[in-house]
């Protein structure tokens, strides 16, 4: 998975959409080039990005082939705000995916409602997202 | 434009997501087939969909050259109940647009708060979208 641009910074202006537990909509492209579009949920620390699913699903089939993905968060308060980021998927990987996917829960459904990692079965993968371009509205 | 899909109906437990004046995300491809992404309002009569927007934006110039764009609803009250619409487009057309945008000025802000089609100077265009895929969550 490469990509010719490099990547860049986030607006603080719009980072609170990033941190605030809100839907993001991820981008995925198909084996023929249509967008398919799925919600996400998305870690933010210092500047990275990622973002936590089933390992079976088509949106990792997806990103596997083709690294060019786009995210997308709306402010539910005001729907002219938004940020839109064209990323490119850096990592696909299993290592750490439950704990992640625990901390996840933590971020969008509070304290109390996480998945123990100790008893989750389920396969998980971290994405790792970078930012090519990042367009910030309202 | 054309595409070898058929057009599907829209499912009855998730017309509200269509009817309710929330945003949707439109997916559109870049010339070198990278997602792009921006939030529209959508107008639904019928069964038949269709979006407004300036003529002269990037997403237009993206569905000029390739008509595969997906649209994307959310629940803002149920983050996992949403609506992926995987469309072609059909039509896009200078025609009646502002007539069309002041419609769906009166669907989204109000019927206080639209633009009188005789003192629009904006360059519209309306763009019809058919339903090839659909997936409903929630």
């Amino acid at each position: 998975m490469t990509s010719s641009d490099s990547p860049v910074a986030l607006p603080e202006s719009h980072i609170d959409l990033l941190t605030r537990a809100l839907p993001a909509v991820l981008v995925t492209l198909m084996p023929d080039g249509r967008p398919q579009s799925s919600v996400v949920w998305v870690a933010h620390h210092d500047g990275r990005l990622s973002l936590n699913t089933e390992a079976g699903r088509q949106k990792v089939r997806n990103m596997t082939a083709d690294p060019r993905v786009t995210l997308m968060v709306v402010d539910p308060d005001d729907q002219h705000r938004y940020l839109e980021l064209r990323c490119d998927v850096t990592r696909i990987s299993s290592d750490g995916a439950l704990e992640h996917r625990s901390e996840l829960d933590r971020q969008y459904l509070g304290p109390d409602h996480w998945t123990d990692p100790a008893t989750d079965r389920s396969e998980r993968v971290v994405v790792d997202i970078v930012p090519v371009r990042v367009n910030a509205y309202g």
